[in-house]
């Protein structure tokens, strides 16, 4: 490539070129760029950083997970590409099995995506061949199929970079969604039980970190900070965020 | 593909299709895949339609191209790709060369895009192999290269998806620029003479009819439209549009 280094956007211009690395890979389809781009709008909008709001979503979300019976990490190529080893450190540390779940699904990128998990550590993946076809209804994608030893009988998800449509099937086949989104307005962040609105490569490690903290509280704590935790009130102070970050452009 | 029409966002994800095809065609790079998600974000925030501060920068920019003495049309790939019709009828009804400018350049997507365009109708297109290595100075990528015949010798650019290094580069070499940016933060609509914060899709077909409907219109009147116009101005509404519309979101 020939980025200057003196040009003002090189390193968002890098992440640029290690994700259409990921396409070629197979592991990302072209559309996932998009939806990148799409995010990278958002987290400009929040001054690039991890609000105090996503920190507290980053608390509940933990809290959560750790309190959960049957957790599970829902993976995509955009996620895998981005924080692949982190998510494979965080399903260790919870004993959370990691599920591929794709909106562009073919067999060849579920295998790919499997593979380059197990490169990094993982030990098994769901939802990756034949077995990965127990349906949830009301969802218009490919997205519908699930796996019955992974979401399909967790009580809790964690769905980084999804579509509001499975966010809300989810939820209304009665488990607790934990989304990472920078579209505060996406319905995925409106449906989701939490919301972390946060860029997906600070959120895991945050999650990774919180859940270090939490790991030996009782059940009894962990239940308080998830009941403390209010996703709409948190929602509307992210949105005042970018309000207040537009504004400081609006005056003239 | 495998979308179901029955998916809230069908025609979002169909364009996102014809764009991934453009990749495949080598019309784009897939870095230009997630310039579009950016935009697409922002274009979310404005409810995805031309505002009215839009149209009245699209009146000022027909009127300043109508005004110029050599206006050039300068094209990346992702404007090739979403509005190459337009763009060559924008061209011939101001007699305004095209040239091909591209952050990622290589000689054969030059050659690509100018024979794509020359297909829907082109005669001529600049920017594309030899000659076209005249240097603008203080731009840290491949666009700061630019054909003497076009840009280069140009009064006033049209500027679509531009980057802001090389909008603030022409506007310091003495160059009008229109710029369509559906980000009205970004550093390329914070510079540009006339900024058009829409969507390149509406923004191309609205210049059209707006150069239609100017066209015979005295050269003191269309000064008079320039002269009453008022980027900055213009650029805080627009702001406040996405203002207004995160806050609806934001009441609790």
């Amino acid at each position: 490539m020939n980025i200057s280094r003196a040009h003002p956007r090189f390193l968002s211009l890098s992440i640029r070129e290690r994700l259409a690395n990921a396409v070629k890979d197979g592991i990302m389809v072209p559309q996932g760029l998009i939806a990148h781009g799409r995010g990278e709008a958002f987290d400009y909008l929040l001054g690039e950083k991890t609000t105090v709001a996503a920190s507290k979503a980053t608390l509940a979300a933990a809290a959560l997970l750790l309190k959960a019976e049957f957790p599970v990490l829902s993976v995509n190529g955009n996620t895998a590409a981005l924080v692949g080893r982190e998510i494979v450190r965080l399903s260790q540390m919870l004993s959370a099995p990691i599920e591929v779940n794709l909106f562009h699904r073919t067999r060849q990128r579920e295998r790919v995506i499997a593979q380059y998990l197990k490169r990094l550590g993982a030990r098994e993946i769901l939802g990756a061949g034949e077995e990965a076809r127990m349906t949830i209804r009301g969802i218009a994608s490919p997205r519908r199929e699930t796996d019955p030893r992974g979401i399909g009988r967790a009580d809790t998800v964690l769905v980084p970079l999804e579509d509001g449509d499975r966010a809300e099937a989810l939820q209304r086949a009665g488990k607790k969604v934990i989304a990472i989104d920078l579209n505060p307005l996406s319905r995925t962040s409106q449906v989701a039980t939490i919301s972390l609105v946060d860029n997906v490569v600070r959120a895991v490690p945050g999650l990774i970190k919180a859940a270090t903290g939490l790991r030996n509280f009782p059940r009894g704590k962990l239940l308080t900070i998830i009941e403390n935790f209010d996703n709409e009130k948190n929602l509307a102070i992210t949105i005042r965020e970018m309000i207040g970050y537009l504004r400081g452009w609006a005056t003239d």
